[in-house]
């Protein structure tokens, strides 16, 4: 399903690439960051996504005839520079982390090296796809954690926003742990495990709720889950349902599985409960249930607190969505440019200390406790700077006195190289490996940093080298700006 | 832009044709009616929009041989569905509201009379489709209203979800009344104006800002809107941009035209007033300040009252995601059925009031005071049922005893015919004249409905034949439940 989206650009990454193209400085090295500054929903992590539609995007990119022809009419661009979009392609350099990781704030998940007339084009729709991607895997993240060992269901796609954000966010949500989706397309497109059932219509179609019932089990024999509450969940759904689990029952004998109930409106611990003693009275412990409705997260935690017999778990609007947080803020931040042929690292300074950037050519280190295999903290370091091999201390970027002593370590570089030169080096791993991936990175942190509330915050520090050239950067930048 | 999004729906849509097919009911008429039950963000009415995709999904639908192979291999389905599924293709009847609509709550947006089979595969992609643009508008007419004669322009695109979610989030933005969007896909594809300046990354670029405004002016001569919060708002930004534009107007005279600052950040009321002063000082008083930064309706509504000089407002996240509010719910309800060759009313129940549907084929008719032309009452009424001409009373369909007499007015039937035996009979206008009649619409309305928080809720009252029908079938209902 690629799609040529050259022109899914903001309208200012034309006009500064006009300008550069005017001011000769279209040639000109630069590196990018693409990082986030705080986690959606209050997460204590966020799970990484979107590179492979990312890579996608930078394979196409091509401006088109009818591009440069609306180009030219709706702008003041010269000839000259419609040329220069008619050759465009992708020359430069992109390191990422892979889709999966768990990733925290400020820590560049795309590094972008290249010509600034090419970095400056690819901005928003990096910006477009990694934000989205990554805000819903991190959801869908939180929602997996929250059902434990339970299946969960993506069902979102009527609420999605647009086709894309049902398609891709049904990607997300299974790198961030899902089990199946309900979108058909997304499960031809990225062999997602597909799922469903019926509808109350279905229902209401025929004279009875057990016509309707005995009809849909007929046609599927197996993988049999009737939706009980179209009249009345406990007086006429289930003792349908069960009536008509025990015809196929006789029918088909052992070869009659899969099957159950679906609930969709109601108190879902109370009907559930009720539901799962009617079913097993019934001789149906085997039966499995099914909720949906408005679930998130917190809700799908306190159901399970109050002893919900829920099995598998139907999320829609909420993950689709991210409903409580529905973007990620994601940023592509200068942090280096060529200057005489030598790359000189570049800072942006803020009245608000959270939006000053981390400033030069950087890579991004984890550090594991060598016995658990925990994560211990992630260090970004200057790209040539070599990763202490023994013990170093670790300490915070703002309270500099909280300082670790970090020994018996393993190590990991978080960032991969993606296009070197243009071309693609990196191979993306299917969906299913990266959702298995996702799964792995998960262990390697620990449950306070996973808690759905108030998580425990992950150490993310600089190396003394890099702190020390911010330091150096924001002084002279606060002295200088005033001094023209 | 159009794309096959034949598998763009959930699975049990599938299934439930599946069970149709292989219970002989497929080719059985019912009608669905598509409504929301509460408006987005507490707004007093919502804007519907995203028709033109959905009649551009109806017209595309069409089984690929991928898609079939992908069916065959991932379900149950047997030989003869598939080639069902093969020869598919819409034949029913569609009415619809035309975009820009002003809608209310329990209202039919779309109305879909076909078969069985039909009617079910497009509910997913046409809730997806509306259920956002629909959304979008809504929020960016309450962001216009809250701005009110100045520009609002559309600048979400990289924190949109996903590429689909940017260009007809950007399209439905426009229909609610945005004059322009950052984003160049979204202008080449609809026509909207397209804006854009350059980014902070520019500024810091260059040795100096007032180097980098000097580049920037000199590229486009007009059209200069330079961001002056790269280092410091007052102290630099401003005053290097008045310098810039004191040398382009000695250069360049009168033709120095639509110059003007984008504040970025810090508090935009304070700033904007600083920066108007300083500007208006210097001779610049026709230099227009833009401001963007986190804004939507209510900090629009709150700076104005504030008397920030702020002339033009580019919201992004707030308005792309609609972030307090990313979804709307749209529904989409049988609501009669073929039985016997003659359609029957069918109704929902719920224990929650609010889910039981309104049974039956139906009309939406707007009633109008002839002599102020505003909007009076909307009186959802049987197909058939003749329009009353001379005067009425209309009453609360849950508080029967809050009545109306309504007389001298004139009316208008909301919903227009799109499809008729699958053929296309509506010519979508342009997105400019759709914008238009949104425009137009909201005139009819007073200023009670439009206001941001708290509105006055607009009477959606049933005909007396429609209120009697759906109080029948729920009695009915309620008492055969428990017959089987």
């Amino acid at each position: 399903m690629s799609r040529n989206l050259t022109l899914l650009t903001d309208y200012y990454q034309l006009n500064m690439m006009y300008s550069y193209y005017m001011n000769n400085k279209m040639d000109q090295e630069v590196v990018f960051d693409l990082f986030f500054r705080k986690t959606p929903c209050k997460s204590g992590y966020a799970i990484a996504a979107g590179l492979e539609q990312a890579i996608e995007y930078i394979q196409e990119l091509s401006f088109t005839d009818e591009d440069i022809e609306y180009l030219k009419q709706s702008s003041q661009y010269n000839q000259g520079f419609l040329d220069q979009l008619r050759s465009f392609s992708f020359t430069g350099e992109i390191y990422a982390v892979p889709e999966g990781s768990v990733v925290f704030p400020q820590e560049p998940l795309v590094r972008v090296k290249a010509k600034v007339f090419e970095a400056q084009l690819i901005e928003t729709a990096l910006l477009n796809i990694i934000n989205h991607q990554t805000l819903i895997a991190t959801k869908a993240s939180r929602i997996v954690e929250a059902a434990e060992q339970d299946t969960v269901m993506e069902f979102g796609l009527r609420r999605a926003q647009g086709p894309d954000a049902g398609l891709y966010g049904s990607r997300a949500a299974f790198i961030g742990g899902v089990h199946a989706t309900s979108n058909v397309l997304a499960g031809r497109e990225f062999q997602i495990p597909i799922r469903g059932t019926h509808s109350h219509s279905f229902v209401q179609s025929y004279p009875t709720e057990t016509e309707a019932f005995e009809a849909f089990a007929r046609t599927f024999l197996t993988n049999c889950i009737l939706l009980v509450d179209t009249y009345d969940t406990l007086a006429s759904g289930v003792p349908n349902a069960i009536r008509v689990f025990r015809k196929m029952k006789e029918e088909l004998g052992e070869a009659f599985v899969n099957y159950g109930i679906r609930l969709d409106s109601g108190d879902l611990a109370y009907l559930s409960k009720a539901a799962r003693t009617l079913l097993d009275e019934a001789g149906f412990p085997e039966a499995i249930i099914v909720a949906s409705s408005d679930l998130d997260e917190y809700l799908i935690r306190d159901l399970k607190g109050q002893g919900a017999k829920i099995n598998s778990w139907g999320v829609g609007t909420n993950l689709i969505t991210s409903r409580d947080c529905p973007a990620l803020g994601g940023v592509y931040k200068l942090v280096a440019e060529e200057e005489q042929g030598v790359l000189k690292p570049k800072i942006k300074v803020s009245e608000n200390p959270e939006k000053i950037t981390t400033p030069d050519f950087k890579k991004v280190v984890r550090f594991y406790d060598r016995k658990q295999h925990k994560a211990l903290v992630d260090l970004i370091m200057l790209e040539h700077e070599e990763i202490p091999t023994e013990e170093f201390v670790a300490f915070d970027p703002v309270n500099t006195w909280k300082k670790k002593k970090i020994k018996n370590y393993s190590t990991k570089e978080l960032l991969l190289p993606i296009f070197i030169e243009g071309k693609l080096v990196y191979e993306s791993p299917s969906l299913k490996e990266i959702q298995e991936y996702a799964k792995q990175e998960k262990h390697t942190f620990s449950a306070e940093i996973l808690r759905l509330t108030n998580p425990h915050t992950y150490h993310v520090d600089l190396s003394p080298a890099l702190w020390e050239l911010k330091n150096t950067l924001l002084a002279e930048a606060r002295h200088s700006e005033f001094e023209e």
